[in-house]
């Protein structure tokens, strides 16, 4: 929620020479993505967002990023894509740092979605799995199961979050790792589809942002993901109509195989898993009185604790 | 630089419902002003800023800047003016905080101004100076001389933030109260008329934003603040072709007094000292590791050294 570069009127409308976009008639920095500086651009042609890779987005990543929204846009997938400079290169550099013109996308994120948004999700997200399946490039997760384990190693070494809750999170991540499923359909994940990414308008969604944690990993998990993140209440209930909702619409795009159907309930608890132990590192790295304030971890630690419970896909609604 | 209190889509529908602006189709937290949140709307009729009146702007002032700003749009001063609801109020609460509704005005502003620019500032804050005469309303300069002594004394507690700075900045302070003026043109001054605040469309001025710290004052102290904040050089050398545009260009719309000419430098001082300390003091104040970082006072010691040594408005360019 910040922009961390800045960009000068000079420094932009020498890379604006580099465009045909027009001349600008606005530039505000917004506070969108936590990773990256993003800039609104009015030009006399039409509103763009410019972004700044800032260093925890990868360079050598930005290829699988940026031709993804690409590949999905070309697929009636509604996502922002890189407008291409005079040169038809997708990237430049601005202040230093590897720059993209990204094409501006209408829409206003809902913070608490109502089931009707949840099935508007899950026919887009399965929409987007689907339309991914032909894309040519592949990236690994960065934040999967694999990885969990060492980022808990790193965490556990600073003081606990919570009493006893380092021995909890241990025995779940043994009992997660030794049932992670290997043998369920790939493909694109969008890995990140919080409330805050995907667009609505008149209820409808116009469009999904932030592809900055794509990945190639199972399908279902990144259903698991969305679970977690659309289907809980403010008091960290499950709310089972949304969850219902959201499976139903996926469905009647993508049917589920049988294997994808079962292990739903380890895969959100592993979807939870990897934002608690996010949200905890955070929490330990961020200077207690930063700007930015690290989101609660508290939050998925009720939700991994829910999934712990859940012993079929039945209880997400799906029959 | 920075959005403090979020405002959820539910929040802001619910707000909208009590204007004639139309739908919300894009809303985004923008990084402009450093002393409330403010938000880009677009709606399906145009694009607004959405302003959130955080702690350090008193509630009690903002008839003053909000009628203010319809004031000057009214004596076809561009600037941003604030949205009356349904029923004509200007003034709503948006997350538990006043919030108004403002005109989105186009422009850049330019962080390295040419002689040109400060030629169009000159001229703008001239007619601003004018237009201003016939207001009615009037609010104390906070950040007037009579309180830098105070606010001296609380930075002097602290560590110093240079051997020997409080020592000068003590003597200046002296000379400065003891010859300040009392007699010259007063009126309202936009008191913060840097240029982050100038927004320009092809070189020439599009409107003048962020009036929460305008005030009456002298009319020449405004000139002496953009004085400091427009003509001098990344190196914190004096660029007298700037000031001499700036200048020539104000007193072509609104010629000085004998007086106001004379009294320039000091003014000039005064102002040095006054960002100075305030820039001293939110250096005592930020976290060394906050992720907006506070300006760098040595900027202005260094200006302040140099108005010390002007011995007359000549050496501003000025015949």
């Amino acid at each position: 929620m910040a922009v961390y570069t800045e960009v000068s009127q000079g420094e932009l409308t020498e890379f604006l020479k580099t465009y045909s976009v027009g001349d600008a008639v606005s530039f505000k920095g917004i506070a969108e993505g936590v990773e990256n500086s993003n800039y609104l651009l009015q030009t006399t042609k039409a509103h763009y967002i410019l972004t700044l890779y800032e260093k925890r987005t990868r360079a050598e990543d930005l290829p699988f990023f940026l031709g993804l929204m690409n590949h999905l846009a070309e697929h009636q997938i509604s996502c922002p894509v890189p407008i291409p400079n005079k040169k038809n290169e997708v990237l430049g550099e601005l202040s230093g740092r590897p720059t993209a013109l990204i094409s501006f996308l209408e829409g206003v994120s809902v913070n608490r979605p109502k089931p009707e948004h949840c099935g508007e999700l899950g026919k887009a997200m399965a929409r987007m799995h689907l339309a991914g399946l032909d894309y040519s490039q592949s990236r690994d997760n960065a934040f999967s199961c694999d990885g969990w384990q060492e980022l808990f190693l790193s965490i556990q070494k600073n003081s606990e979050f919570m009493d006893g809750l380092n021995t909890e999170v241990e025995r779940d991540l043994g009992e997660i790792a030794e049932n992670w499923p290997d043998t369920l359909p790939r493909g694109i994940i969008h890995a990140d589809l919080f409330p805050d990414n995907v667009f609505f308008l008149d209820d409808k969604i116009s469009g999904l942002i932030d592809f900055y944690f794509a990945c190639t990993d199972m399908l279902a998990y990144d259903i698991a993901i969305c679970l977690n993140a659309w289907c809980f209440e403010q008091d960290h209930s499950f709310n089972i109509t949304k969850a219902r909702s959201l499976l139903r619409e996926y469905t009647a795009v993508r049917p589920l195989e049988r294997g994808e159907f079962d292990a739903l309930p380890l895969l959100a608890r592993g979807a939870a898993m990897r934002f608690l132990l996010t949200r905890l590192y955070d929490y330990q790295h961020t200077p207690k009185d930063a700007l930015v304030m690290p989101k609660d971890p508290t939050e998925y630690i009720k939700k991994l604790r829910f999934h712990r419970g859940v012993t079929s896909t039945r209880e997400y609604g799906l029959d």
